[in-house]
């Protein structure tokens, strides 16, 4: 049976380059970076020079790069971090409908303590966030503005360096250094272009397990005017912002993997889009499908398609016992049964985002494994519906 | 030159054997344990037999215990985790003076910031805990116990039984579920017996790399009937308890490295304590000399040893360049050129307290290697008190 892993926006293997790299840290340069002798050196050297890596491709300072365990303690360091270092000065907190639930589960957390007042902007359609409508929504005393580069489960592509120059001119128009801007760009790091100065954000989150790294390692970049109340306390790692001994070859691998990702990330993007649209025109042609997000502002890896009269999980299922790999929407999510909250956000009627699958391509995906999906998939729908005890109209989808 | 690593209480090497078992689910069994399809079935799979493997180890249930970023975190989501949820119980929290930063500093900045009343019982000379000096400082609203289970720095066992048998005893005096008990078991985890039964413990902290496991991997081993507030929150991983990808390889790491520590445990602690008993009489030979800790109710790997009118941090440049590698104390407190808090609060003066070397010994430690130590040491030791302009009292010790 062919095996066709398309779940890649859930995970990705570990790239054997960057394996290689990490190897040496496990069992030759194995000590701890806070060591004074030389063996720590040499793994404080490394961790260094790890950092500096990153940071050039952000185009920001080594000392700007927090190294953390994955990208939800990024997001969470970074949301919790702001809005409590910065208390005094406001409580009003700005994010979307269409966030990670690392970044929205914790912000509506703090919302129901009252630590913040909280507004989640609606998306439109096709999961964009407006940037007029978040220009309104920003106040006096707004503090944080999080808002993800790329979502995870649909594929759109927000607006950032939009949202960062919006920022920007209230900042200067009244004078003040606030609000603060982080972006996730978990989903986005493999694909899109990750220079700080382009974005104009404040705080910026990634980590390895999406762009076949390893996972167990996050980053966050922290401008250097800006200050996050640490979450972890101990030995004062990381400038005191993250305690604990470094995963040196965590560490290793997500710079080797970030590199890696960003130089391949034209000539990949140009491959994995023609071989996305090739599968989003072949699956639509199924009756009763729609294509979620954004048409063509989206990841270039991204196919999230929608099949009324069909419950998600059943399908994963079926297409499982013909060797393909994907998944509902956010594995994050997905320990509770609920359709995704990205395609409600999106307008999608209750039983209509039950039926969505997300497609994510990635690095070994070919051409065959594409027309092997399209031509497996109508029979696999066909099946399904015919068991199905609903029978939904299309302004479901409306 | 020979190169002879005694900082085994700073980071061990990954084992090879714990390498290997890692391997397969960097590029193979790579998907994310929360899809639904078979290959993340799969890697659930495996995350729930090494969850299994590490309880049977404590022997407790699979489901009490949740994998962590490290040491530190875990410690830090045990002591605010607890206190957090069960504020409306009390407010006052006991821990001793020679805990790890991860422990002493987090119940220090909730103690800094009102959040709790905060005992911190004395050691002794040897750095032990007086059970007494507990029980006395048990109040009603006593929520949290967190003692360390045996110190990282001086190797000073302490005598948890003991005290859990004390909390058992005022809990049923009391009538009450409270406090809970949590120990740091990071340093001990490699030598001691961890069964939950014996040691009487609500929670219990260990990570990977103090037990020739990754980096990067810790877990807490939480009672069944104790809740603790999370720290990191979204997907809702872990139980809810601690959201985040799933960091796989690093998760069968530690539980192949803690079955492969706690099998070889009775052998190896006899060697090493032979070892370690060795390094320890060589090097009181040298004037002006004193061993830190419990001279026998000690970790089989440490020996630290005080030498008056010298400096640490010169001493571990001059040891460095014979290959000999150790540190002052803690590696995660060595940011800061204070000396350890651990030798002072065992009575040491900030003097002496500066010339404390730790000793810690590992499974490639060899006889050859110890006795290359002790020949090495007089001659650096000698050498820098040339140059001290410091020459202090024996009193400085006592």
């Amino acid at each position: 049976m062919q095996h066709v892993y398309l779940d890649h926006a859930a995970t990705t293997p570990t790239d054997p380059r960057v394996l290689a790299a990490m190897l040496p840290f496990f069992h030759e340069k194995y000590a701890n970076p806070s060591s004074f002798h030389s063996k720590g050196l040499e793994a404080k050297r490394a961790v260094s020079d790890a950092r500096g890596r990153i940071a050039r491709i952000l185009n920001v300072r080594e000392d700007e790069i927090i190294f953390t365990g994955n990208g939800t303690e990024s997001d969470n360091l970074a949301v919790t971090g702001i809005v409590r270092a910065y208390k005094e000065k406001g409580r009003h907190v700005i994010t979307s409908s269409i966030e990670h639930p690392a970044v929205l589960e914790t912000l509506q957390h703090m919302a129901k303590k009252g630590e913040i007042d909280l507004t989640v902007l609606a998306v439109d359609r096709d999961g964009l966030v407006s940037v007029d409508a978040f220009v309104a929504a920003l106040r006096d005393d707004t503090v944080l503005v999080s808002i993800m580069m790329a979502n995870n489960e649909i594929g759109t592509i927000e607006p950032i360096a939009e949202i960062g120059r919006a920022i920007l001119k209230w900042r200067k128009d009244k004078l003040t250094p606030l609000p603060y801007f982080h972006t996730d760009a978990c989903q986005a790091a493999g694909a899109l272009d990750l220079d700080i100065e382009k974005l104009h954000v404040d705080l910026l989150t990634f980590n390895g397990s999406k762009i076949y790294g390893p996972k167990g390692i996050g980053a966050l970049y922290v401008r250097r005017s800006v200050k996050v109340e640490p979450m972890i306390r101990g030995g004062g790692q990381e400038k005191n912002y993250r305690s604990g001994t470094e995963n040196v070859p965590g560490i290793i691998g997500l710079a080797t993997a970030l590199e890696l990702a960003q130089a391949a990330k034209d000539s990949e993007n140009l491959r994995l889009a023609a071989l996305r649209d090739r599968l989003i025109v072949g699956l639509l042609r199924i009756p009763k499908s729609r294509l979620n997000g954004h048409p063509t502002t989206r990841l270039p890896n991204n196919a999230n398609i929608s099949f009324l009269d069909i419950e998600g999980e059943a399908m994963i299922l079926y297409m499982d016992a013909k060797g393909i790999y994907v998944s509902t929407g956010s594995a994050c999510a997905s320990t509770s049964l609920d359709p995704s909250h990205v395609i409600l956000a999106t307008g999608l009627s209750y039983e209509a985002a039950h039926g969505s699958i997300r497609f994510s391509l990635g690095r070994d995906t070919t051409q065959e494994d594409v027309d092997y999906v399209i031509t497996e998939m109508p029979g696999i729908v066909e099946r399904l519906r015919h068991m199905s005890p609903v029978n939904l109209d299309m302004k479901h989808f409306a």
